[in-house]
C-alpha cells in the first residue's frame, strides 16, 4: 500500500482526496494535515467521513510527514510549498502540489500574476505539469508534479488537440468559463455566502484571472510558439463543475469534420476524455463526481468559427482526481485505479 | 385609465406583466388571456395575485378585446400574431408583441430562422423595434411594437455605443450570454425539471439560437453595414437574469477610458441603464426585479480585446418592463410610470 | 416627509428597509449608519442601490440621529439598543428595534435565552411587541416598538386565531418551521458559504432556538396562561422564504370548517394576511417581496390533529416591512403605504 | 455474476440503480428497460453513461427478462408490478420491486391509499418487505422483496428502536419531512420545473400521503400494537435528500440517554446507519450519494418531547441502495458490496 499524506485536508479540494484516496485499493492516507483544526477529528470536520474516517487533524510538519509518506500532495495557498520545499524532502517522498507554485516555468510569470516571490525557483525545471492526457511520459518519471488549475484543465484539454493540428488561429482564441462555488474555496468570505452567490452569474478577475498564463503557456507548446488569449471566468451558482465555451477562427478549407476528426484521434485512447458525439454540448452535470472531461466542437460557418466546449468536475479533474491520476503514473499503478467514479446524476 | 389586455398571461412574461401593471398608476387590465386556463381564476394559476386579482381567464379572442382595450400585449408562441393581424384590429388598439413576429424586417430571415411562414408581412414595415433607448423616437408613433428578446435586449444595449462610435472591430463581436430558467417559459418539458437543470451549466443553440439575426439586424444599424456575429447562449441553474460577456477587437490606439466615456455619454441621459464604476463588473442580482441594464467595460491590453458585459433582468428589461416601457412611450406617459421597480436583493 | 434613519443598514433587515423606504411617499431617508462600512458609498455595499443611493454610511451616533430622524429603526445584534436606550433618546425620535432586546416582557427570559445581560429593562414595561394584527393599538401610541422575530411572526399569526378560540389544544403545539438562508445574515462565516448551505437541509438550534420564548409569550396572551411548546427550525437552500407547519391536537367535535371560519373572521380586515382557498398550502414563492402571509389550516380526522401552515417572506414581513407597517402605525399613515408590494415570481 | 435486469431504467430511480451496479463487483445488467425509450441507447437518456454504458433500451417483456436475469429490479409506476406478476415469472427470477405494490400487507389499505385495484393480492403475504435493518432475516429467503418507499426508510429506521423499546409513546409521534425533488420522478409537470420548485418549500399531500400508511404498518409490528400518525412531506429546492424531523412525547422518566443508548445498542453493527454524536444534528448533504442514514434524537425537557432526526439520499438508501442491499442479501453477498459508497461533499 502507497502511504499517502495531505497538507490542506480540510480545503474542498484536499475532501476530494480523502473521497477519492478512501476507495483508492492501493492507498492508505497517514496524515491529514490541517493547521486550522490540529488535534480535532477530521470527521467532526467533513461529517460525510463520521465511520470512514477515525484521525485527528495533523499540524503541517513536512519533515515528519515525508518519512511516513510516499506521497505528499500539498493542497495548500499559493506560495507555500515552495518556500519549504528542499531536495531532501524531494529524496523522501513524492510530490503532487495542487497549488499554482510549480506550474508555470518561467519564474517571472509567476511573480507577476501571483504577487508573491517564488522561493524555490530551482525546482521549476523539475516539475512536471501534471496534466495526464499531455505529459504522461514525463509524469510517470517526476518527483514534484504542479497539478494544473481547475479551469486550466478544461481550457487546455479542449482546445489542445486543435491548436496542435494548426486547425484554429490561436491568435483569435477567446475562452469563457464557468465555474461552480466550491472553487472559491471554504474560507469564510461574504462574497461567497449562499445568499451572495445563489440566483446570481457575475464575471470575475476578468483580465487578470491566474489561470490565463497557465492555460497560454501550455497552449504556447501545442501551438510551437508563444500565444496570448483571452480568458475570462464567471460565478456560476452550482457547487460544482466547470464548463468552457471557446470561440476561435478556422483555418481556410477547415470544417466540422475535420476538427472532431482530430479530437477523436488524438484522445482515442484516453480513459477520461469523451468526445461527444456530433451535435451534443457538454453539460457539468454528465460528469459531478467523475474524473471525466467532456468534449465537443461546433462550426459556425456563417461567421467561419469553431465554438469549443468542455465540461468538467472542477474537484475531480480539475483538482483532486487529477492528482491522484498523476499519483498512479508516478508509481506505476494502472492510470484509473481509484478513478472508475461513476457520474452522479441528479 | 388605460386598458390593457394580455394574450398570454399565464406564461413568465405575461404574468410579469400582471405584476408590473397591477402597480402602474395609469393602467388597468380588463383581459387576462390564456387559452390554456380560460375561465379559471387566474390567480389560481399564480397563487402571489390571490386577493390582488380577482379576474378569470378569458380565451384569445383578439376582435373582442380590441373593443375593450386601448393596448393589447401579446406574450405568445411564434407565429401566433402574425397569423391573426389585421388592419382592422391595429385601428382599434395599440399593440406590443412580445414575441418575434415583428422583431425582423427581413421576412425572409424570419422564415429561416423560425421554420414558420409569416403570415403578414405586411406589417413588417410599420412595426417598430421596440428597444427604447435606440428607437424611442418611432415606438412614440408606432401601433404595432416588436419588443425585443431578451438576450437581445441585453446584447445589444452593451455593444451599441462602441459599434456605432467605430470604436471596436464588429466583424470580431463575440458574445457569450447566459440565462436564468425562467426565459425556458412554463410549459412542462422533462429538459426544464428542477433536477434537470439545477447544479449544471450548458451552452445550448449553439449557432443557431434565434435571437442571433435580430442582434445582427440591430447592430447592424448601428455599425451602418451589415455585420454577423458569434452568439452562444447557456443556461445557468437560478430563476432570472441574463448576463452577456462579449468580446471584440479594439481599433487602433482605443483605451479603456475612450470605452467607457462613450457607454456614458450615450446613456447619460437614459433612466433604465446604469453604466457602472470602472473596473466592476455587471451582476444579475443586483438588476433582479427592476428594469435596469447594468453595463460596463473592460480592456485587455494583452490581446487588445473589450470584454463587454450587461446584465438584466430577463422578465422585466427582457420582457414585461420593456414592454412597458413602450406602452409608456406610444401613449405619451412618463417613461419610468409603473417600472420604478428598487431591485430586489437577495 | 417623514425622517428615517438606520442603524444597521447594511445587514440584510437593514438593505430591504432601504429598499421599502426608497419607494415609501411619506418617508426619506436621511442616515445610513454601518459601523462596518463607514464613509463608504452605501451603493458599493448593496449595488443594487447604484443610481438610487447617493448617501455614505455614517457611524452609530445614535444622540446626533435622533436630531435628524423622526423615526429609528435598529437593525443591530441584540444587545446593542439596550446598551444605549435612554429617555432622552426616545423623547426624540420614535424607535423601531429589529432586534430582540424589547421583545420579551420579562427580563430574565430574555437573559436566559440570549446569554446577555439587558442593560435598560425600565423600557421593557413601555415597549410594544410590534406584530400589527395582534397589538394594532398598542403600536399606534408607542415610542418604542419591538419588531418581532421572523419565525415568531409566521409562527404566531398562523396560530393566534385557533389558541385564542380555544380550538385546538395549546399544549400539544409543535411547530416545524423552515427559513431561508438570509435568515442567517451577512457575516461571514464558513456554515453559511454557498458550498456549505447549497443542496442539503438541516435543523438547527433544536430545543434552543430563542425564538421559541417569544412565541410562548405571545401565544401566552392569546391562551389567557401560560404556555410551552416546541419550535425547531429548520434551514432551506433558498434566500428569502420561512414556512411553518404546526401540528396541534383538536378539542373535541372540532372540525377544518371551524379552523378555517376563525381564521377566516379574525383576520378579515387585514390587509396582509391571506387565509387560502380550502386545501390549498402556502408556500414561499407565492409571497416573496411582498409583506403577505398566507395561512391555511387542514384537518388529519384519523389522528384528530389539526396542521396550520404559515408562509412569509423573512426580509418583509418578517424584518422590514413590517418595521415598516408599524412606523405606518406609530405616524397614523395608511398601514399599507409603501408595502403594497406585489410578490415576485419566479 | 449474477444478471439484473431493470425494468424503468430511465427513472431516477432506475438511473441510479444503473450508477451503483456498474460497480458492483458481482453484477452484470443485462436488461434496461423502457417503454419510453425503446431502442435508443441508454446513454443518450443520461449523458452520464457515455462510454459507460453502450446497451439499448428494451421494451417491459417480463417473461423473456426473466430467462435472461436473476434478478429483476422494477422501478416502475403504482399497479405495473401486481398487473403482471405471477408465480411462473417468480420462479425464474427473484424480484425487488420498488414500487408500493408489495409493500403493504392489507390489500385494502393499498387499495385506499392508491385508488386502485390491487391484480395480485395472492402474492402480498409472500412479499417481504425490504427494509434490511429490520426484516434482514426474511429477505435473506426471499422471492419477491418490496422495496421501501424513500419518506418510510428515514421514519422507520429513525424511530424504530425507539417505539421498539416502549420510550417514546407511539400515539404521539409526528413525522415532518423534508424531500429534494428528484423524489417526484422525471415526468414532465409544470409544478416540477426549475423556476417552480427553485426558491421556495411547500407542504404537499397533506394528511393523505401514500407513505403514511406504510410507515404505520412498520411501527405497528415496533410497538406491537396498530398506530396511527401524522406524516407531512415538504418539497425542498434540492436535488437529493431526505430529512425527517419526528416529535414525541416521551415515556415518564426517559432521558436523552436513555433514547441515544437505544439507538446505539439496536444499531451498533449496522454498516449504513450512523448515530450522529450527541447534539450533532443530521444534514442531508453529509449523506449525498451514499447508502447511509444518519440519525440522532435530542430530549427537550421543557415539554417532555423527543425530537427524533434522520437524513439519508431518497435516491439510494431511500430507493436504489436499499435495493442492492436486499440483493446482496437475496444472493448472499455481502450485505454492503456495491454499497461502499463515500458521501460527495459539497
Amino acid at each position: 500500500m502507497i502511504k499517502a499524506g495531505i497538507i490542506g485536508a480540510t480545503g474542498y479540494a484536499g475532501e476530494e482526496l480523502v473521497r477519492i484516496l478512501l476507495r483508492h485499493p492501493d492507498v492508505e492516507i497517514v496524515w491529514y494535515g490541517s493547521r486550522s483544526y490540529v488535534d480535532q477529528p477530521y470527521a467532526d470536520v467533513y461529517r460525510n467521513f463520521f465511520k470512514l474516517v477515525e484521525a485527528n487533524c495533523f499540524d503541517d510538519d513536512l519533515p515528519q510527514l515525508v518519512q511516513e509518506a510516499d506521497v505528499v500532495f500539498t493542497a495548500t495557498p499559493q506560495g507555500y510549498l515552495a518556500g519549504v520545499m528542499s531536495e531532501e524532502l524531494l529524496e523522501q517522498a513524492k510530490f503532487v502540489d495542487l497549488s499554482a507554485d510549480y506550474r508555470l516555468k518561467d519564474v517571472q510569470v509567476y511573480e507577476q500574476w501571483y504577487k508573491i516571490e517564488h522561493k524555490s525557483p530551482q525546482f521549476l525545471a523539475e516539475a512536471v505539469y501534471g496534466l495526464c492526457e499531455i505529459h504522461r511520459e514525463d509524469i510517470k518519471k517526476a518527483r514534484l508534479v504542479a497539478n494544473p488549475g481547475c479551469y486550466t484543465t478544461c481550457s487546455i484539454l479542449t482546445a489542445w488537440p486543435l491548436v496542435e493540428a494548426g486547425l484554429i488561429d490561436p491568435d483569435t482564441l477567446i475562452i469563457d468559463a464557468k465555474s461552480g462555488v466550491s472553487g472559491a474555496g471554504r474560507s469564510a468570505k461574504t462574497a461567497n455566502l449562499f445568499s451572495e452567490v445563489n440566483e446570481s452569474i457575475k464575471a470575475y478577475g476578468v483580465t487578470t484571472h491566474r489561470h490565463t498564463p497557465e492555460i497560454e503557456e501550455q497552449l504556447s507548446l501545442a501551438a510551437g510558439r508563444p500565444l496570448v488569449l483571452s480568458f475570462t471566468p464567471h460565478l456560476v451558482p452550482m457547487n460544482r463543475g466547470i464548463l468552457v465555451t471557446a470561440y476561435a477562427s478556422l483555418k481556410e478549407g477547415v470544417t466540422e469534420q475535420d476538427l472532431r476528426c482530430v479530437l477523436e484521434q488524438r484522445y482515442q485512447d484516453e480513459p477520461f476524455i469523451r468526445v461527444l458525439p456530433k451535435g451534443v454540448c457538454p453539460e457539468t452535470r454528465w460528469v459531478e463526481g467523475s474524473n471525466y472531461v467532456d468534449i465537443n466542437v461546433l462550426v459556425d460557418k456563417r461567421t467561419n468559427r469553431a465554438i469549443l466546449m468542455g465540461a468538467i468536475d472542477n474537484l475531480v479533474k480539475g483538482a483532486a482526481g487529477q492528482a491522484v491520476q498523476n499519483m498512479n503514473l508516478m508509481f506505476g499503478l494502472p492510470e484509473t485505479a481509484g478513478l472508475e467514479l461513476v457520474p452522479l446524476f441528479p
